[in-house]
This record gives structure tokens, C-alpha cells and sequence, in this order.
């Protein structure tokens, strides 16, 4: 989270340990590949947007990750004094290619590989898993409430609630994902994030009268005053008070920017209070609403007529309710030349062996069509199997391509240019785009296919009957 | 999360905005009361454990919580330059007066209260929510586990699905809330947590043969090897091979710690793989288990008379699941020395006015009886009424009570002594055992009560009608 944060023991414990058994046995040095994909599309939703790359990608490359301290530590712990001699320069010198950030992802294919020496490889994986599973959740969580908020603005006010440090996490991400700004000042500043807020009912309750509460406020923030209108009673008393003040802007050449109702029934309340603004000469006053709200209550004040500007939305997003986790793994794909495979009595849950390159295929009218893994080797590719019923097929010839993944760290080497967080957010705008809105509705989505090569499918399955006893 | 890090900005925006806004108006220096409390137990259950406090105290008491970027930073943003020159010295010099992190808590009462400028105190808000609502979710959550696993091991193995950052607070909250370890190696080293983990099925994967692979392990870790058994077929290929490790460690005059199950059947592969190991002459190998792990299927393989010695519970309980989030507040009670209290159409989320105490009750053999909350100008208190509906009131003359909370900051400086992570855990477990277990079962547990003096009540009242329009 700071920059003088080391990454070298952001990890489980189990990865050190493993890394000292390939070091003190000689296998350290071998290649691997790992892959990075996901099973389940949260929230019962058709997609994910790929999220928390560039913080992956910055601390899988920091110069030191283990300082003098780290090390101090392992070996108090009972690490082998050779292994952690060769901590103390270790760095990360391996190959990582992967979908852009903002992407738009589908279960089952490796978004992301990792490829470099079998002790780099195991180091990554709980630092690589931590960055992005709960970044994606957050930035899907927000691209679903950006879905039916429209153009309104939306603001994450997640902080209070979220899951500890997880609101860093949670604000970028937000970002990402659709919001306009964030309340979390600490990010704001860390990830150039626009931040924003209104007032609280502390700061009303504080003055004698909600009115000279709202008066010393305006005074003070002339041109970005929002002001919370249901301390006392929305329509009796907070809307009124804020009439009285969008005037005294007025007669001053200013503009009252908003009022926020947090609390009671927001369809209802929104309608009233429009009304009463727009009655009273101030249409320019807008409407801002909060109180626990969610993608489906958002739909719902849609249907209901609400009188809506923006909304605040909370712990539902900072926290990525009702799912709170995204099933992202890491997984062995090939360790010296080998292809490998993890077999499961769930045959789902069979990886995907080998050095793998994965496609997306557009439709003509430049919609997504469906993704294809194939192995690294192949160099052509006319038709895609389902993973396990390969009965299921589909001809890609006629269909445009284009790599999902591409470089960005070679040799340990950044060679991607790195991105600022308003490209990534514009970038996963436009990319949902691309996705019919079958794939995006909340109900029962269409199933996107990710399809596997007859070479793919033939090599697992060969793999598969070595690993039968 | 880091020393380093400057608490000021870790709060939301409007908490700056506000301030500014008393500071301009020259009200910053008015004494205010604050008091945290949550509403709803999570999980539905019967009660919280209190934790995150130390962190919180930590980051408020920083001797300069904005630095010169903090500053620059909310110039930029268009703060007042006075109000800005006044954080550069700004500290927090108010009191907080708290109930022990790790104490057993429940709804309304207000378990932290924080008093001092109007200024300090606002500020103040993001941060104590931030670190007491999930970290108190956390151990919580880890209660529950440890109230069914009984005295079996405990691994917290969730830094890969946590969310984010947050999975520093899950691993420490998690400790404190029950468990003995955590895999996440940062923490361990941050908060002094025992560390604990296995091997990963990539480094089955990586050798030719599970024997292997194995064989391996045991060399460099003869004392603490856990193997993982299910890569290939748990009870005809990884539980011989185990058995196999031990027969070589014993040979050697050493022991095979354990295995872990991770995938299938664990009540059925465990029952097995006891036997197994136990004809072989091996009944000192542990077997441990994971996969998706929650309190409620641990306390389903405990019925099924699963032989299991220690559970990995990963992200059920660093995320909190099914909750993710504990709705804890900080409400204005009093300021300039009046008592304040925000109103609602929800009569339940009328908020207790003024400056007051939280006294616990006791049961003649030392559980708990319920908590009653007063004005600090009571002297005495003899029947406590439920909040909402004083009909229902109980005499608690007889029983013998304890102040709650505790002086943790006087005027800027921590006057209680900083506690050990490892004295919180025990002060939690200790405190446990005197809720009765009706209140501690998962299925409609017992609603504790905490009720208020009629003082309190009745100041209440005048309150709400003197605000009622």
C-alpha cells in the first residue's frame, strides 16, 4: 500500500517454504508457467473486469522485496540461512503477460501467465491472487451499478465499512469500474482518483438549527455545497432550509449544488423534493441519495420514477456484496518444458496444461464472439471445443482475432507502458461496450464461450490417463 | 498499515470539509462527544467480539497524522490555506474511552466513545470505523469457528481471496478472535502472529511423482512436513505415500507431522485415512483440513465424526462471509455541553443523547447479565428500561457491575498500557466463556440486553420532542 512497503513477505507461508525446498534441492532455477484465471463470474453475473494489475505489476517488480528486517525475520522463523541469502537479492526476472487492465474477462481462460524460475513462479502467486481477485470483484460490483445508473454521477463512500486496509483496494477499483469519485482522501491522493463528499448529520446536529447549519455551510463552500436534508424531517424542514439557501446563492450569483437524502423512502422523497426545487425557481439544484444502496435498488428508484442525480453507494460496493470474494487461482501449467495438470474428481476443475496463448474472437460488428485458448506452439486455429464436451464446437474461421494478452514484464523488465488509472477506467467503459447486453443483464446472463483448441483438448486428456492409477 | 503511513487522509472527505467548515467558523475548538456502537450482531448471532482497537489508537495518536504531501495535496483540492496550517501541527489531544479489544460486545450499547474538540472528533470518524468494524467482524467470525472446532488447530489461509489490503486486518483479528496462526507471513511479522502453512499442489505438480515430491519435503522439513495428499487420489496413492514419509522419518527417529486434506469428502477421507494411518502404525501424524471451510461445515464434519486434528479456513472467514461487513456507527451525543441525539422515523435508530457510562452486569457466578448504559452524572442505578419500550425494565440492584470502557487516551496521550496481541487473544477467549452458550449458538441465539437508566430515557425523550415539528 506505501511505497516503502517490501512485497517479499506478502505472501503465505507455504510459498517460502516451497521456494526453499526447490532452492536447497537444486530446482530453483527451473522454468515454470503459471496461470492465472477464475471459475465463477460474482454476483451471478456474465463478466468480470480485470482489476488491480498495475498494482501487481509494481510490487511483483520492486528492486528488494526482501529487506535486511524480512530477512531477520525468516530466519527467526527457521528458514535456512543459504535460502535467505539468496532472498536477499532476489527479485523478480521473470516474463508476465496478461490481459490489459480493465479488461473484460471470462471464466476458465488464463487472463494472466507467469513464466520465469520455479521459485519466482511460487513467490508471486499469493501477491499476484491478492491484487487481483478482490480489485476485479470491486470494479465488476461497479461496472454493474454504473449499468443502470446511466450517466449519474456516482460516488464510492465506501470507506467506513470496507474490509479494513481493503478500502484502498476498494476506492481504486471503484474507479475502474464506473464510479466518478471516492470519499477515501488517502486514495484519492495515492491513485489521482477525484474525490468528493457532502456533510454529515453531525455537522447539522452541531448548530442550534438545521437552518444556520446549512447557512455557515454555503457560506463556506459557496460553489459545492450538498446539504443533507433529513436530520430532522426531509420534506417539513430540509428541503424548505435548502430552498431558503439555493435563494441566498442566487441573489449572490451562485448556484445551491445539491441537496442528499439518506434515509426514508428515495423514490417518494426524490419526486416530492424535486417538485418542491423546481417549484420554488431552483431546477439547477440537483438530487443526491444514499443509504445502503446496491445495483438493485438503484434498477428499482429507475422504475419508480425517482428523481435522482447521483448516487452514494457504500459497504455494498466497498465490501463487493453479496459475494465479498472473486475465486481467482493460480495454477502450474508447465515446469521445465513439461506441460502439467492438476486433476480433480470435479472434472471442471482440471486445469489447463501446457504454455498456452489465448484469442478473442469479435463478431462483425466488433461485439465480442467468444474466447479461444490454444497452446503457445500452435499457429492456426479454425475451430474451438468445448473443455469437456468436445461434442461442443465452434468454427472461428470467419471470425476477426485478436491476443487477450499481451507482454508486460519481460525478463523482469516493465515493458508495457505503465497506465494511468483514468486510461484504465475509459478503457474497461469502452470494452463493456463490446459485450451485448445479454452477457451484462443481472438475470440469468448469457454463458460467454471460452473454447480450447483440439490440441489443447488432446493434451489434457493424454495427461488425464498418465494421471489415472 | 505501515509506520510510515500518515493517518491524516485516512478518513472520508467530507470529515475535511467539515472540519474546515468549524475551523472557519471558529467552532473547532467546541467539546464534542462522539460514541461509537454497531446495531446488529453479524452472522446472526449473539454477539461481537471487540477488536482493532489497538490499531486504532496507533494511528490516532500519530504525532503529525498530515505531512507536508498531505497538505500540498488538500491544497490542490481547493482547502483553505489557514485551515491547512493548522493541520500541519495538528494531533489528536482529545480523550477515548473504550472497552477492552477483545471484550465481548452487543448492539447499541456504546462500547467507545471519543470526546474532545469538535475539530478532532470529526476527523476522527473514518478512521475507529475503519479499524473496529471488520476487525470486529473478523473475530467475530473466527469465534464461531473456534466454538466449534473446540481445541483442534486453527489456520488462517485467506490472504489470497481477502480483500485486498484488508487481509493484514483479517489475519490479526482472526488471531485474536480464536485462531492459533496465519499463513499470511507479513502479518505474522507485523503483529507478532504465529505462522503456520503446507504445500501447494504445484509442488506435487512439479516433481515426476507424488512419491517424490514427498520424499523431498520430508529431507528439508523432517520437523514440520504437512503433506498434501489429494493431488492425484487421496486414499490409493497420497495417504500410502504419507505413510510411506512416516515409515522413512521414523527409521530416521523422527516424525511425520501430518497431512492435509483438501478436496472430496473430508468426514469420509479423514474417518479413512485415520485408520490407514493408524494400522500403519502411525496414529502421532495429524491430519488437517481445508477447502472452503466454514463454522458451519466444520460443526457438520464434527457431527459426522470426521477425524480431522486442525482446520485451514480461508476466505469464509477473511472476508467475513456471509456478513462482510459489521454496521458500526459514531454518533454526535453531545456538544458545547449539550446533549445531542439524531432523530429518525426509525424509532430503533434514534441515537442516546448526551455524555454517558456503560456498566456491565453480572450473574452471581460471573457471566454476563446484560449492560446498562447511563449519563455520566448518575450516580447510582438500580433498574434498567429497554430503550424503546420502558414497560419492559429490569431491577439490577443485585447484581454486581463493572465499568465497560475504559480511559485509553487522556488529552492526547495513551494512558492505558499497550497490549500484546498475544493478551487480547486470551482476553477475548477468557471473556467468551462467561456468555452463557445460549447466546453464543448460531441458530437464534438469546438477544443479550442492554438497557438504559431513566435519566437517560427520559432526556431522550425531551430531546425527540423538542425536535419534532
Amino acid at each position: 500500500m506505501n511505497h516503502s512497503f517490501r512485497p517479499g513477505l506478502w505472501t503465505d507461508l507455504y510459498q517460502l517454504t516451497m521456494a526453499q525446498g526447490y532452492f536447497l534441492s537444486g530446482r530453483h532455477k527451473e522454468r515454470a508457467t503459471f496461470d492465472y484465471f477464475f471459475r465463477k463470474n460474482p454476483f451471478n453475473g456474465g463478466y468480470v473486469i480485470f482489476s488491480g494489475l498495475e498494482e501487481a505489476l509494481r510490487l511483483l517488480l520492486h528492486p528488494q522485496p526482501f529487506d535486511r528486517d524480512s530477512c531477520d525475520y525468516l530466519l527467526e522463523q527457521g528458514f535456512h540461512r543459504d535460502f535467505i541469502n539468496y532472498l536477499k537479492t532476489f527479485r523478480f526476472k521473470g516474463d508476465l503477460i496478461s490481459a490489459r487492465e480493465g479488461e473484460v474477462i471470462f471464466p476458465t481462460a488464463p487472463v494472466l501467465s507467469v513464466e520465469g524460475s520455479l521459485l519466482e513462479c511460487q513467490w508471486a502467486e499469493t501477491l499476484i491472487l491478492n491484487r487481483l481477485n478482490f480489485s476485479s470483484l470491486i470494479a465488476t460490483k461497479a461496472s454493474r451499478i454504473r449499468e443502470v445508473a446511466g450517466s449519474k454521477t456516482l460516488m464510492e463512500f465506501g470507506l467506513r465499512r470496507s474490509q479494513g486496509w481493503g478500502g484502498m483496494d476498494a476506492s481504486r477499483s471503484a474507479y475502474i469500474g464506473g464510479f466518478d469519485s471516492t470519499s477515501n482522501v488517502h486514495a484519492g491522493k495515492t491513485y489521482g482518483i477525484p474525490i468528493s463528499g457532502t456533510q454529515a448529520h453531525s455537522w447539522i446536529q452541531s448548530f442550534s438549527t438545521e437552518k444556520e447549519a446549512f447557512q455557515v455551510f454555503i457560506d463556506h463552500f459557496p460553489d459545492r455545497s450538498i446539504l443533507l436534508v433529513d436530520t430532522y424531517n426531509t420534506l417539513q424542514s430540509g428541503v424548505p432550509h435548502a430552498i431558503e439557501m439555493a435563494d441566498i446563492l442566487q441573489s449572490r450569483g451562485q448556484q445551491l449544488h445539491g441537496i442528499r437524502l439518506d434515509s426514508g423512502d428515495l423514490a417518494y422523497l426524490s419526486r416530492k423534493a424535486r417538485k418542491m426545487l423546481d417549484e420554488a425557481g431552483h431546477p439547477e439544484v440537483k438530487i443526491y441519495a444514499s443509504n445502503q444502496l446496491s445495483e438493485y435498488l438503484i434498477r428499482s428508484l429507475n422504475q419508480q420514477g425517482a428523481k435522482i442525480d447521483g448516487y452514494g453507494v457504500g459497504t455494498e460496493l466497498a465490501t463487493g456484496q453479496a459475494d465479498a470474494a472473486l475465486d481467482g487461482v493460480y495454477k502450474l501449467a508447465s515446469v521445465d518444458g513439461n506441460p502439467s495438470l492438476k486433476i480433480s474428481e470435479n472434472i471442471e476443475k482440471v486445469t489447463l496444461p501446457g504454455r498456452k496463448e489465448v484469442y478473442r474472437f469479435f463478431h462483425s460488428n466488433g461485439d465480442f464472439r467468444m474466447d479461444g485458448v490454444l497452446l503457445s506452439n500452435e499457429n492456426r486455429i479454425s475451430t474451438l471445443y468445448h473443455p469437456i464436451h468436445p461434442s461442443m464446437n465452434t468454427s472461428v474461421e470467419e471470425f476477426r482475432k485478436e491476443p487477450l494478452r499481451h507482454f508486460q514484464i519481460k525478463e523482469g523488465r516493465r515493458i508495457s507502458p505503465k497506465r494511468k488509472i483514468a486510461d484504465i477506467k475509459e478503457y474497461a467503459e469502452q470494452q463493456l461496450t463490446k459485450l451485448a447486453p445479454e452477457y451484462r443483464r443481472f438475470e440469468n446472463p448469457h454463458v460467454y464461450k471460452v473454447g480450447i483448441s483440439k490440441q489443447l483438448f488432446t493434451l489434457k486428456q493424454e495427461l488425464i490417463d498418465q494421471k489415472k492409477l
